[in-house]
């Protein structure tokens, strides 16, 4: 398979099966890279997606979620080797916050994801690994309360490698839960968000990131492959910093869309009654009644979720045939829409067994038979 | 009973009833040591096995795994006393890496070994002491960040010596489960790997202990008790640095067993669709569908389940009669038969609850039931 830039994305993926052989090797890491160099072309062709999808979708504001969720996901297949389901990096955990990166990179591995990675700071690794095995934790971010000025810019170099070395591996990065906001932190996430991007890896923001990224739209604005998941205040905060007003309730899709736009394309996940979903072409709902809980945590399992899916929908539409309503849209929306679903059935199942004790913790584990009812492993 | 040097290695064992009675006396572990250290003999009558093995088993290359299953499946006897079930140790476990080690000692203990230590670095212990209460964790191991150049031979020596002094109560070493790639610990390992070797204590080799090991092929090559299990990657290298050509797919069976050859008879596991074992002398292959989620830490459980199989493998062939299908194969290669086919049956039960969010401690979990299927304890 010879991959060249400029070339049709589509071909680039084609032979699928024989591609999937060469998952773990470089070889592969390598060609997966070169794909995602392609970011640019993929987006045009998305563009030029758009424009088919709106005629062929009209207004239809709410997708069938379980129908996306059944296309994306993919098949079981003895022949697959460990990573080929995806590989997921959360950026965050720090000497106070360590919950919110161990709920996101485990519901990673409960959707289905084949590894899941962790880096967070030097404090905080310990305690994420204890609550679970299963997850890989790199204890490589610094606070400033433990580097000297004059080591900072050694410090964050060495940080920066750190990441890197894993970089070009990773199918979805999700930056933000349990990051804090320490400033010399925040510095070092900046930059890794800058690498992420030049090697096109997609980026799912949440929590802290946000309140990074919305301080410095400039680290995600006009990069096709963010998404970002406000809450209703970190949307109240974006709504401020880009349109420079307040959140208007009654216009609420149009300002997504204006918001979305207004950030150079990124993807919008509004989290809300219903999660409004936005890249700035187009508005997407997902109603599905989910729980009444809001114990916290939800918005990690959801980041975490948006991260698989996206992964997921990328794959899926780099070997599917070009002729499927959803072979049209872009694949962070399918990823937000089935991370949104999938998530609001596992918190009602939750909620039908605990009812107020429902914690995350409830809702992680239910995840999978949420799955497995939509769309059957075999 | 007399043990010497160069006599019948059967006689030595004889009167299992008695030694057991031993079995946690000074005495019996120096007997054991030195049963141990007649492995050349044990080999050169393996060899002689080996040629009637091919004759009786002809062209069998899928063994009856149940069947060695339940005859190399210690009884469960009240006269036992602690540690005659197994006593493993995984070396492994570094700043990055813990689960690994855990799965792998976990999954020893879950099968029906009686003691399981891991021995990692000092960071690395306090993370998998807290999975689990049931393992020995010992932080004796280094990483270079945390040694100064000029204490590194006597920090060294240190290590060794604490390993040392545990190394001749194990019944097998698993060596590389999250061991990591930091040069100055891989040094010391490789100290250990000689050591091991030369009390005649069983190795099993996975992850980064391949890193290792294939770069310094002669830490074990030539000893029949080291079992190599390779993935796909691994399984790569090992190819090109032993053989210097590549993986040839057609030619499967032939080329593991030149591997296994090249490697001076070493027992070699290679992972994959079907499991292929190989000591070099003969090929036998492990299909019963396992499950087709490929999450990180699947490995681990083979190599600690082949750690327990390989160590009662040899148990059963010490006090068998000499005259079975069985007591004509080499124990290595039955320790890899069995972990294999174990730690398919019970991923496929595994998966059978949880679909895709299987994870690696679901199938753990799953061990102890699909062993009491195949060889029910009582």
């Amino acid at each position: 398979m010879i991959v060249k830039r400029g070339m049709n994305c589509q071909f680039a993926f084609s032979g699928s099966k024989k591609d999937f052989m060469l998952a773990s090797s470089a070889i592969f890491r390598r060609q997966q890279f070169l794909i995602r160099s392609l970011g640019s072309c993929t987006n045009q062709t998305h563009q030029k997606r758009m424009q088919g999808t709106k005629a062929l979708s009209g207004t239809s504001l709410e997708p069938d979620a379980e129908h996306i969720l059944r296309a994306i996901t993919p098949t079981l297949d003895r022949n697959k080797h460990k990573g080929m389901a995806g590989k997921i990096a959360v950026i965050g955990g720090c000497r106070e916050y360590t919950g919110a990166p161990y709920f996101a990179a485990i519901s990673a591995l409960k959707i289905g994801a084949d590894l899941s990675h962790v880096f967070c700071t030097k404090d905080a690794a310990p305690v994420i690994k204890s609550y679970s095995p299963e997850l890989i934790v790199h204890p490589v971010l610094e606070e400033s309360y433990s580097v000297r000025d004059q080591d900072k810019l050694s410090i964050s170099g060495k940080i920066l490698a750190e990441v890197d070395k894993w970089m070009e591996r990773f199918d979805c990065l999700v930056v933000g839960p349990g990051l804090g906001r320490d400033p010399f932190l925040l510095d070092c996430v900046s930059k890794i968000l800058k690498h992420a991007r030049q090697s096109n890896v997609p980026i799912v923001i949440d929590g802290d990131g946000l309140f990074l990224v919305t301080n410095s739209l400039d680290l995600v604005s006009g990069y096709p492959l963010a998404v970002l998941t406000p809450n209703v205040n970190e949307y109240k905060r974006l709504i401020q910093k880009v349109l420079n007003c307040e959140v208007n309730e009654q216009d609420s899709h149009e300002q997504l869309l204006a918001l979305a736009k207004g950030v150079g394309g990124v993807t919008i996940l509004q989290k809300g009654k219903s999660d409004l979903i936005s890249d700035g072409e187009t508005v997407k709902s997902v109603s599905v009644y989910g729980s009444p809980r809001r114990c916290g945590g939800q918005g990690d399992i959801l980041s975490g979720s948006v991260a698989v899916f996206l992964s997921w929908a990328r794959q899926h539409l780099s070997t599917a045939e070009g002729g499927t309503s959803i072979s049209k849209i872009n694949p962070t929306i399918l990823g937000c829409i089935a991370g949104s679903a999938l998530m609001r059935k596992a918190a009602s199942l939750a909620f039908q067994n605990k009812k107020r004790s429902t914690l995350t913790s409830d809702i992680i584990e239910c995840l999978g038979t949420s799955l497995e009812d939509i769309c059957p492993a075999c």
